[in-house]
């Protein structure tokens, strides 16, 4: 413990430290498997035990009712970018699409190859810094679904209000911000995850899809990119990635050990606020998003000039404060600051700003 | 130690105990890193050089010049099919497969949806007991590749030499006898292989490819089905799954400090030796494979009848040998002995196999 940094990175990012040991303390040899997790056939008893825990805990915690199904994938956001796109763009190849960032157009730019994309909104006008209004979007009726980033690591900011999409299904990357918050689940159709930066190491993409959304894929699809073939076998339909499940089982069961979802909004509110805080009180730091559109999970800021920002990032680092440099496309400075990261790795962070205002400013 | 069983596992399957308890000394906190690799951004100079050196040492056991690439994917064998593929099937969109057993069948399900497929060769009627005889092979000099799979983890098959595939290139599924033994590179156009039989824990791909083949497929490909995604950018296009592939370094290492892949493969003949022996000398057990076709990893067999072999199944258990059961579509008893499987395994099974022999025969 007594070693260990901070970590601010935008992810693969910190861990609890209880989940962490945890897995140490099993590493060699599960408790009464006589092996490790990395070991078990994914076919054992012991394996299909976590399996389902993993699957039952993500219910408990984000309340999902039976008419979504939870699945385990791999090839991280990338490539559901595709498979969002392949799978539910049906009948009419159309989908409209909210871009509010990096990781918006990247879908986009997937999405392109499959059918008709209308890009109902974008904030690249105002340079990422904030959420379109939800009054603005030019939806169309008939798409065959709605794409949002619902937290964007890069611009630091978050969807705070859905635009009402009717009965047009709402696909939300939740990637950074998945567990984050309570969520309203009937409000979307699919939403996916990578795992690395709020439920456990890379490795793992969370997929929860509204079952009747499931017939729409063609039979023509290749069998690894129609979800039809993990929800008919429960993510079991070839070797999943089993320690990564594994981890997000231990840290699902942290967060229920914490009070669940609502707990952990509150934490992560008043964890951002000590930072956005210490943004508004002077001159010397800068939030660079909307206020109504802050990202609770990553908060970007600048200082006065770059060589300052050098210094702030190479100064905190010195003190067990790590990856705290902005995106290299944005630059400037970047907490990022998910379920994990501890309270005091925050007040740490806002005393060293203080600190160095005051020595800089 | 004391309480770990021997795991006989088809995959994932038993990994070096020196490689999980140097994973779990280093778990909560990698060295001089000051959290765990599973916290690592993929961008961090600590990661990085975990994958360069996961590379290169696997450049080194299997002695890859620099005409190939190595990649790290994520969705298993089971998305190589669609992505060999569709990425390789160019310009003739004609390929042939050899059939010989349940894997190859279902990678030329997927090949099927990519183009038109000409099956050069199948044990089927000899119910997958053997590799068919590279004479008979009908094999298209304008296919685009050859694919087989190397080793037969169901039947318990393995290619003792290749096809001679002329300047058509020749695409391996090795994921179950990866580096349990020396190949020659340039024999190949593409290996891939799932980590969890031989490399690490499930989550990784290994992709192992001539470069020149990357130029065939079209720019239209999904991004991340797209080999060059992956070659542009050294496997760090998107987040990969860094746990897997450290776990992969750490097996590499293993290998390498015990001699290589040329003293594997001795380990590996001599501990499926002591099993062909036993089946070989009396008639209470019966090999299923024709002995030229003999695989050295998995070592199926049956006993004179079903109620034996669930009595052999479940004494061994008793004894601390688990996973002996042969795949669900087969029956009757496999013993997976991978790389990692100890001599010590072995030689219990063989005693066990003999006192139950005595005591039912």
């Amino acid at each position: 413990m007594s070693n260990r940094v901070f970590n601010f990175s935008a992810g693969p990012a910190v861990l609890p430290l209880s989940v962490l040991e945890t897995a140490q303390r099993e590493l060699v040899n599960y408790p009464d498997a006589g092996m490790s997790v990395m070991e078990m056939s994914h076919r054992s008893p012991p394996y299909e035990k976590i399996h389902r825990s993993a699957q039952a805990r993500i219910r408990e915690l984000m309340n999902i009712n039976d008419d979504f199904t939870i699945l385990f994938l791999q090839g991280g956001a990338s490539l559901q970018f595709s498979m969002v796109a392949m799978n539910l763009m049906w009948p009419s190849r159309k989908a409209d699409y909210i871009i509010t960032g990096s990781w918006s157009k990247l879908a986009l730019k997937e999405a392109k190859r499959e059918g008709t994309i209308n890009v109902a909104g974008s904030s690249e006008e105002q340079q990422f810094s904030c959420i379109p209004d939800i009054k603005t979007l030019t939806l169309d009726p008939n798409a065959d679904y709605v794409h949002i980033t619902s937290n964007n690591t890069i611009y630091g900011t978050q969807w705070h209000q859905l635009p009402s999409t009717g009965n047009v299904p709402l696909v939300a990357d939740m990637s950074s911000d998945i567990m984050a918050r309570p969520i309203d689940i009937n409000a979307h159709g699919l939403i996916y995850a990578g795992a690395q930066k709020n439920l456990g190491p890379a490795g793992v993409t969370l997929v929860i899809v509204r079952k009747d959304l499931l017939e729409r894929a063609p039979d023509s699809l290749p069998t690894m990119l129609n979800y039809r073939t993990f929800a008919a076998k429960d993510s079991l339909y070839n070797t999943p990635p089993c320690w990564s499940i594994y981890m997000v089982d231990l840290a699902c069961k942290w967060l229920l050990d914490n009070g669940g979802l609502a707990a952990a909004a509150k934490r992560n509110n008043d964890k951002a606020q000590l930072i956005y805080d210490m943004l508004d009180q002077g001159d010397f730091y800068r939030g660079t998003v909307e206020k109504s559109s802050r990202s609770l999970m990553n908060v970007p800021f600048r200082l006065p000039n770059e060589d300052l920002e050098k210094k702030f990032v190479s100064e905190a680092a010195k003190l067990g404060m790590q990856n705290l440099k902005g995106h290299r496309s944005v630059g400037g400075i970047r907490a990022s600051i998910y379920n994990a990261m501890p309270r005091e790795g925050v007040e740490a962070l806002v005393a060293f700003m203080k600190d160095f205002a005051n020595r800089n400013g």
